[in-house]
């Protein structure tokens, strides 16, 4: 079976997705939409698919499956059509920025039993997946702690901030999914710092730039994450968990692997500065485990309701931060 | 001129000290003091010094300093008895596990205007010193965070836990003194967590084994610190600070740096496992450290001051552990 | 301009050659030759490419350029008719494994003023790119070592050691043309140690599975290679340079990276263990240098002359080991 | 029982030796010889040993063992006046820039049956003994291949190259005897290539600044040194020894271990620069092992036969450099 894609929207988000269905076994790209003909007819070009409307796609017998890279504030919607319409939905994170207007849209995919995936690439990073795999092949016994460094290598434009829904709620967010999947365990608790120290025209926004959290689950598990928009090596991912019987690293990623040594020391090149370029592999990854899953061979990965949680997790963080007091993430009704 | 020292105390840290200050330019070790004979005359024998009691150390007129390392609920009373006695004295942290009874027995300090250095190592280790070089030389523009992981090879006996004032006056303590160091700005708020994980006895003695605190000043920087009282790889000692211009960090030191690759990958050995052996360097320039203050070149490197701010912030977070929120350390009224 | 391809050879480096001419803009895939149907077949339609005979090829007025990857002893022939044909010319290396056929062969390219490439690929291997670009800067200064380690991770199949010319033309010849590309002199003596260690199989069929050599120029530079056919923690691809300023050397790689740590010590996982793996980048730029260079924009990557160098380099090092004595390139008789 | 130590030059070696007397367990330092009376007086305020004169020591009922710190050209004298004297002796290598006068010598030890040691720190080094064990503890299986990196941060002064014997026998003894040490297996042929790159004056002194050796054993075990008078990033000091279950390595030393991470890439410091720093730890090891075999706990860990070998690997390199030849060591009559 081929799992037949219409990718929505065509920017750069979109034109990952796009490669990586087209160099996946089992997945072909039928038909791209965007409001910007430039942008569709690119894709259209590059792969050789139609274009097509966003309606058209949701009527189209040859699409099975579609790929939600539209802006986050068009993401509910379009889940709820294409679930009705019986696509199977991959959707790029957020599902929207408001809690309860997911919890809503998540209602509907579970009526209409839709297949939905959320897109957190990190999951299915080949070094974060080796990491997990030495976790779940008990070679560091009990989980204990959990450490995530996430940072930028710049902070994006004030038009993206401004419709971010905040750094908890844009990046975090990220790190809470991988809090999650590695802890093994329901995250209880949640407290956090943030501070604007990278540029004050964030702070101006109502945003933040540097945060730190610690996140704990029912029996006692540790999680910090630490985030900053701005890390002038290069775009810094690391995460490290500690176990009863040791720990596991993944170690950042490089373009190029040379030591330069001279008078003054020894010298590696900056890290890999970009998503696209950092998370390639995990890109392809997340699309193969998507056809997987619509192929019926494997349960969804990253589901809608990793995406619901993700997003409480960031609620509970900027309330701990306006009320300076450890939440519960019960109290944002959550279930989890 | 020569400091001539006497030792008060002869366990593993006075035997520490003792040679620490024989094999430091600019002082002598002139005696030891400690119950257990044997014990004493051990560090006699090697350093070819006199055995005294306390008392008589306090009225020698050729002592000039002396190095505390008795057991620190001892601490306090022998401080002022020194300091009243006109000796310039060193004390092993922490002053008093009571941060009223600091406060008061530092008054007594300021009135005999005694100098008094508290023993926070870590400042003294060479990476350490040469991390914070570097961020001084403004190799990483401005402090943004501190990252600190601190991790014991394995738990003390529960004798000593007992004793010991809990995991955030015993251990995060040190990490409270670097924080401080390296933000370069005052600490204004703690929030924490903590758990057992490691040994179900330790929280049968009312403490924890593995915390994560967040900090912050004033203008917002922000620190982590990371603690567990079991590493199985070694004693896990790590130093990162994010600048806006960069990053420094310290890395963790092996007794031997060989690498082991075969079929199953690449292998180094464990960490140094043990304080006196990963700090060996830096209990050696801790002393040189204080000569050169008792000798009037340097301030006192760490001061009573240091040692009650520490302490303070380990109340806090303890606090914050009770209470589930962020606490001033205003609330602790230490002057800062 | 559009480079029109045919590819010689379905086996497996022809598989790779067709990947990557199918991914390279400015690069199209027409037809693939094998006398093996099914291989010629799955290319065909994994690439959506006719299959022709080689003469067919030969003929055919679509097709501008050829990816020889059949058997070592057909290349020459295939080379020459090919240039006669006026296609341009990928040969995999060797050209030949007699030196004097290599000669002429390479005279018939020269009279047809055909464009002809020997794939070398470590030279389009990223990070060694990456290295070559630090010593062209001035970086290291003038050039005086370069050290260069090249292990296979296990031996071939009898079969091919059988056709391999031994170990000096089929393994260290790429460090040969790697040591010319980074001398930026050309070799004048070589003197090398060969010897059977890895398995006595290889020794009863004349061959040698362990050798060093060192290579010197005119000027005095010196360069030394270190081969083994056996390295159980992978594929063993270091070089290291050193200069009058400074070093470069280019690290190894792995497939993941991770650091697991525990009472045993750090662990990460062995190497890359595949050249299809380890080089998958190098071939994608290679066929990218070569299209560019049939399209005019950049002079032929590494060139016929640069095969035959490599060649008399391999057979001057076996005579080395068979009179145990330092040999002149210029013995060869190959222009420099 | 003590060993009582007299040394023998008080210059920067016999300083080195004097300190590791001094705190080595089992060891005291009793005198110190040196035609300079200042250079001795330090020595002897220092560790409180008498000043005598080399006679003197010859015939003090209360010295047990000396240490050579003097020029090359006195070694042979001393040895064999202090094995006459039915002292242990210590001496730095080389025994003499002459093999003849070296057999000479040692036969004379071995008519007095004296105690005979010759310093070849690199034996004792921390690191190398890991790697060492690991080897011997079959680790890496049979030992195949033996990589020794060895550059000097740069050059010694021209009075100094003038009397060293050259390259090969102050330098590169070194690697012979590490070579050996680590091939387990007599060493039966030796190459070498030699050229002046870093400074003509070197040349113009009949000596060479870079050179790469083979060398190989019997039954076909191979080893490549490298060596450069000049390493502007510090002391290079590694070996990699490759055995048919895998490779081990030590790697180089640094003063500090801190990484600066900023726009420009990642940034450590420099190795540690100087013999006596990179060496410390070994110097000490070295007295100790000298120590242990002066009181018949072990054998004597480096002998004059290791010294003797050592030399004609050198001269051997020499003739092979001469007459472009690969040398057999058994043409230097060396029994081995």
């Amino acid at each position: 079976m081929t799992v037949r894609f219409a990718i929505l929207g065509a920017g750069r988000i979109g034109q990952v997705h796009a490669r990586a269905v087209a160099s996946t076994e089992g997945a072909s790209l039928v038909a791209i939409a965007d409001p910007m003909a430039a942008a569709a007819q690119k894709v259209a070009d590059n792969y050789g698919c139609d274009i097509r409307s966003i309606d058209a796609i949701a009527a189209s017998d040859d699409v099975d499956a579609v790929a939600i890279c539209t802006p986050t504030d068009t993401h509910a919607d379009l889940i709820e059509q294409f679930a009705r319409a019986g696509k199977a939905v991959f959707c790029e994170k957020p599902i929207d920025l408001d809690l309860e207007r997911v919890k809503e849209c998540l209602k509907t995919v579970s009526e209409e039993n839709a297949t939905l995936m959320v897109g957190f690439n990190r999951r299915f990073d080949p070094d974060f997946m080796a990491l997990r795999k030495a976790v779940d092949d008990g070679k560091i016994g009990d989980v204990e702690m959990v450490t995530i460094s996430s940072r930028d290598p710049g902070a994006p434009p004030a038009e993206y901030i401004k419709v971010s829904g905040g750094i908890f709620r844009d990046m975090t967010i990220h790190d809470f999914d991988v809090a999650r999947w590695l802890l093994g365990e329901e995250i209880a608790t949640v407290q956090a710092a943030a501070s604007v120290l990278t540029d004050p025209e964030i702070g101006k926004l109502g945003d933040y730039d540097s945060v730190n959290v610690i996140l704990t689950t029912e029996s006692g598990k540790q999680c910090t994450i630490t985030n900053s928009r701005r890390a002038t090596y290069g775009y810094d991912q690391r995460i490290e968990v500690l176990g009863s019987k040791g720990s596991v690293a993944a170690e950042n990623m490089r373009g190029t692997n040379i030591v330069l040594a001279d008078e003054s020391g020894f010298h590696q090149p900056p890290l890999l500065d970009f998503f696209m370029t950092r998370y390639i592999a995990a890109y392809a990854n997340e699309i193969a485990g998507f056809v997987a899953a619509v192929s019926g061979k494997t349960a969804t990965p990253t589901t809608g309701h990793d995406g619901m949680v993700a997003l409480a997790l960031a609620d509970a963080a900027l309330l701990s931060v306006a009320e300076q007091r450890v939440v519960k993430l019960s109290e944002l009704k959550v279930s989890t």
